[in-house]
């Protein structure tokens, strides 16, 4: 089969490669039906994490099982399913009580690259879930989100306790943020403000249910915040890009007492303690558990209640992902989706 | 009136100072029953905040209301009153929340000095709970305890979300960590593990509900929380340091999706973004809102439930609050109450 290797910073290359192997009788093998690039992806294409080796890149997948382990029950063969960028087993204690992300037995789903015609999936069982049927071709891209961006959103979004009666904050308008947007909305809350500087970014989260655009950052995006909220800041507020100026702008934004929810991959990130301290606010967030909401978040695409696969302003052929990685480091694209 | 005032650090004298007065509407000037030495006095004691100025000490406080201004009616003369280190109108938005230390008028109670025998409280309604009457002597200490150090506690163990079917462990031995036991105790803790190395404190946190003593600290000590719990953490973690090591050892110690409430007043602490992200805890601290604990925590003394005073090992005439810091601060004591 063929797939995206990246060979050092900025060079992303479809070559050919091994077929996936079942190596443990949990594994299913499927074969995507679409597949993407995300914005941590681009951690290594820009260099900031280190690149030591050529590496198989894409965590984010749908598709249709291919191959199964003798141990598999819960998917077949022909399933089209919908999985996690972290395999989990689903039954121990910390996957039950809904962190799949830290499963005692957690291993990364993308290790043998997702972008790509075939993908291995450990612990099947406990990762992949199938819809209720082959779906329509319209439906793939949202499906696709829910592999991740949407999971990652959404986990942002409850994590902040988004939800009836509260003003929310978005810090960060890539698929992420935008998808935060969507859940918050999902979630009922009253008032969504995203913080976002670019006009189709925008137009995306007031079509997912923001009610207010904010274009300022760092210090005066918090007293944008602020004076939207009667000086006392956001209840909620959705963390979506992992740097030290969007954390402490989304720290700054909460109100005490209010939930700050942090999913953008933290890179060189120091939160100093004092100033956490006399915040008072709660936090929480993390690689999201997106295995939790994937039923939840499948229903809702299936039913059509939500259009998560709009983050996709560009597809391209597998063939072209080097493009595809191009056009999202130059922020040309919001989020590329690839068709092996 | 005579009071105890830092010069410098390790310089506490009681001399004279002018009485208090009734500066607004919504004061109360209070007699002082009894008052006492917290470990944040520790910091400036110590010299890790700077004194730059004679500075009255104090904020822990109970005693009979002796004036009142104009606009107070919560509280009257004569009633017997416990407030909070932070003074709060208790009717803003924050405050309804249950977050009055961080009140849109929060005002530090102790700027006048409650290691005196009069101490002017702003916004009296707020923060002043009278108790049902004049209490018996033994219950001054436990009533003086809910001021400060046991509402600190509760708010480490909500924080926490210690109860039912949780573990929880308490990083810190003073007064707060203490109390802290006692707290996850009331709020139905199945297991509580005191980290402490100093005996008389082990048999403190074994009256008020732990049930098991942990006196190993940073890694080692982590390691045993995790032996403990099946290799997972503890679900529910309560920092009662402020220090870098016990930030970590606290983090450390809790399970993926556990909490850790954190209520050591922070100093020097510099939490890493990229561990935080991955320890996929939940994270809620800060100055402790005690005014919304006051009122239970006032019926569970007056109903002889608890017995917080016992924190108490050492008591003073006022007139030797030097020697109260002193023992202190070389740990003879745990916690020292004064009589005016």
């Amino acid at each position: 089969m063929y797939g995206a290797v990246i060979h050092a910073p900025g060079d992303v290359r479809y070559e050919q490669r091994e077929d996936p192997q079942i190596l443990a009788p949990t594994d299913a093998i499927i074969r995507l039906a679409a597949s993407c690039v995300c914005g941590s992806d681009l951690w290594d294409y820009r260099g900031i994490n280190p690149v030591d080796q050529p590496t198989p890149m894409g965590h984010e997948y749908v598709g249709i099982v291919e191959q199964i382990g003798n141990d598999v029950s819960n998917v077949k063969v022909g399933d089209f399913v919908v999985g996690s960028f972290f395999a989990s087993d689903n039954t121990c204690e910390i996957c039950q009580a809904g962190y799949q992300s830290r499963c005692e037995h957690v291993e990364f789903a993308g290790a043998g690259g997702a972008q790509a015609h075939l993908l291995r999936v450990p612990l099947a069982d406990g990762t992949l879930v199938a819809t209720p049927g082959i779906p329509d071709p319209d439906l793939v891209p949202s499906l696709l989100a829910a592999s991740d961006v949407l999971g990652t959103g959404w986990y942002g979004a409850v994590a902040a306790e988004a939800g009836p009666g509260k003003t929310v904050a978005v810090v960060g308008d890539g698929a992420v943020g935008l998808l935060a947007v969507l859940a918050a909305k999902q979630l009922g809350a009253d008032r969504i403000i995203a913080m976002s500087r670019h006009e189709p970014r925008q137009r995306l989260a007031l079509e997912f249910g923001a009610t207010d655009i904010v274009t300022e950052r760092g210090d005066d995006g918090v007293a944008k915040i602020k004076a939207l909220t009667g000086g006392l800041g956001a209840h909620s507020v959705i963390e979506a890009v992992g740097t030290q100026e969007a954390m402490m702008q989304a720290i700054q934004s909460t109100r005490p007492g209010g939930h700050l929810g942090f999913v953008g991959v933290s890179h060189g990130v120091n939160l100093p303690g004092e100033e956490l301290f006399y915040a008072e606010i709660h936090l929480h967030g993390g690689p999201a558990p997106v295995r939790r909401f994937l039923p939840d978040l499948i229903d809702r695409i299936w039913r059509r209640e939500i259009d998560p696969g709009k983050v996709f302003d560009l597809t391209l052929p597998l063939s072209e992902v080097a493009e595809g990685y191009k056009a999202m480091d130059e922020r040309r694209a919001i989020k590329v989706l690839l068709q092996p």
